[in-house]
């Protein structure tokens, strides 16, 4: 049994002039989430989440969805400890089988365009479909300013009731790389849970969208009215992406003002090259808050482009390169660390460097210089740890 | 001797109706460019173009700023032979100790903000108040589409015909990398040749204005009245890399417009971050038709700008950052080459692919393979002529 705790006075209670709404905690286990039902009450006692899980621990009760060992899954996906990743890749490989059945979806947009309130009211409408809806971030701000854009994510009270949902914020810290390789990885742990769409949440800048592109198959772009100052903020290049364009907001005295947007967008999009094969990408009009519109984009444009794209062998292709394509950046990043991290570099790094900024040698020479003794160097004693770009310590 | 060659029937002079006037080809020896004197008549007999120059040769010729040595140089340096490779990489090392003293400007700007005719303007005005100056352009869109969008040198009629003027056009062909090992050792012979002042040219898009900023010391953008329309045009991040912006076409009706458009750029600038430390950047207003404003904006503010940048150490910085930045943008090219061109890597590359396309093996895994392989592999043998980012054949 969970209690919800409430405090003895609640001033945004008093009268309807709040305009927030406040989230009660709860006492009891962590699964006591209101809504949830606790089938066996040991099985949330904390001695089980202390106990250390193997390897078949975390397979078994990913493939079962239990939400707290998926949970663990993750975190020991986004650790950078080397012991870690050891058995996060383990896990990974054992899962990989069960993977790849999602519909994998990416959700970008400028700060305020509403993108949580949206995904919010498509992940309810979901679940409550039938469907089992796995919310992810990724949010390189994250990383730098230790702050994060996208917010925190218990925002969305009503989707994170739903018993079918699963919501995980934006792994922090470490390189955009390290990010990319958790956020990918953090897909396939909620594939194999049985998650059957996985909703990838991103900020409209920076190179975050390109990352969630390269990881889902279907991209849209969550914009306001008043297509013309919104472009402007936007980064360039991001249209391009989209395989469809939503105007949110569309309600009240917004909605006419949404489908004059609307129109703006479906023109400039004559303009652009489209982001996936025999798909023309559109713009249309919904609204989080009354719920218009968010199911007919699901039904009518992304289930319809996940019919198309299996069908014409387009969503296999992109799947594909996608996943070599990761390989490869990942390979470049340990190259880059193979050298910097090499003895026979960081030996003779400055006084190359003194001698090329001295004007004594040419830029040209340096490079030669430098990656004649990386080559004479032995590498074959090296611990690919040593140059993982993921910070493994 | 040289005499200008003409046409008997030449309609653009018939009347002053046409807004193109001709140039006239010249007969006589490659110096023979009308206002050149030409001092010894056997200097520029064809044999000499022939004959098969060493190192000292070119040392030798650019020092005394032979032009026609100069310009086989700066073939040299472009070439993708390895033997002139070699050549070219000790001829930059002999003549290092005589570059690094010009003004280094970066000229960039949408395709029709007047780029070309400002560098007229201002190069023809420099050239006569007893400077030397060479103009550089960096294109990379002839790399891609083997078309140029900054078109042909020749269009500076003027300045062409000015004897401290040298005037060299984008190299073609290659990869960014190799463009821009090009452009920044042709710079250094212009130096080296006795330039005090070196002009890239740039385009204001894709990667080409970073790629120049790097390269110089004062980085102009050259812009037109109308400030909202263009600025959706450049690409984002421009302005940023900008020590002034300089409203152009400011004449006749247009002059009042210009002030307008200046004064707008003065307003965004406040939001932006200064490109240069204890530098403010601001607009200015020129006309390259009518030359008002272009030695106002030389002696005022790129003058100011290098005077006080040497003066505080900044410029200093600035180059030594530059050098070594660019070091290791060739080093990792380098890495890049010589990663895929290894035989341990081509030899499992389509395996491993397969494997980790079909679901066998984790793309993570994959790479720790991949890293494993390669370093294992014996590099001592790897000549780094293998691994030139600079498709060296």
């Amino acid at each position: 049994m969970t209690d919800t705790y409430k405090p003895s006075w609640v001033p945004e209670e008093e009268n309807d002039k709040f305009a927030c709404r406040v989230m009660y905690g709860v006492t009891g286990g962590h699964e006591g989430t209101p809504g949830v039902t606790v089938d066996k009450k040991d099985k949330v006692t904390p001695a089980i989440k202390r106990r250390k899980l193997e390897v078949d621990d975390y397979v078994e009760g990913v493939l079962k969805c239990d939400r707290a060992i998926l949970s663990r899954a993750i975190t020991l996906v986004e650790s950078n400890a080397a012991a870690h990743f050891e058995t996060a890749q383990q896990v990974i490989q054992k899962l990989l089988p069960y993977t790849g059945k999602s519909t994998r979806v990416g959700i970008t947009g400028v700060p305020g365009a509403g993108k949580s309130t949206f995904i919010e009211a498509l992940g309810t409408n979901l679940c409550r479909g039938g469907h089992k809806v796995a919310v992810l971030a990724v949010d390189p701000s994250s990383t730098v300013t230790k702050g994060s854009i996208l917010g925190d994510k218990t925002r969305m009270e009503q989707l994170s009731r739903e018993p079918n949902a699963f919501i995980r914020p934006s792994p922090s810290g470490g390189t955009l790389g390290g990010l990319t390789r958790k956020s990918r990885e953090t897909l396939l742990l909620c594939e194999a849970a049985g998650y059957d769409t996985i909703l990838v949440e991103t900020v409209g800048v920076g190179q975050s969208e390109t990352t969630v592109r390269s990881m889902v198959d279907f991209f849209l772009l969550v914009v306001l009215t008043g297509a013309g100052d919104e472009l402007q903020g936007m980064k360039k290049g991001v249209m391009e992406l989209a395989d469809a364009i939503v105007v949110n907001k569309a309600d009240g005295d917004n909605k006419q003002r949404a489908m004059v947007t609307r129109a703006e967008y479906e023109r400039i999009l004559q303009f652009l090259r489209q982001a996936t094969e025999n798909w023309t990408t559109h713009a249309y009009t919904c609204s989080a808050y009354t719920g218009a519109g968010i199911m007919e984009l699901w039904n009518d444009v992304i289930e319809a482009f996940m019919k198309q794209g299996w069908g014409n062998g387009v969503l296999a292709e992109r799947r594909k390169q996608q996943t070599l394509s990761w390989v490869y950046t990942m390979v470049e990043e340990h190259l880059h660390n193979l050298f910097y991290r090499s003895p026979a570099i960081i030996g003779c790094k400055e006084e190359i460097e003194r001698e090329v900024v001295g004007g004594k040698i040419s830029a040209t020479m340096a490079v030669q210089d430098l990656i004649n003794r990386f080559a004479a160097a032995e590498l074959s004693g090296v611990n690919v740890k040593d140059s993982s770009p993921f910070e493994i310590k």
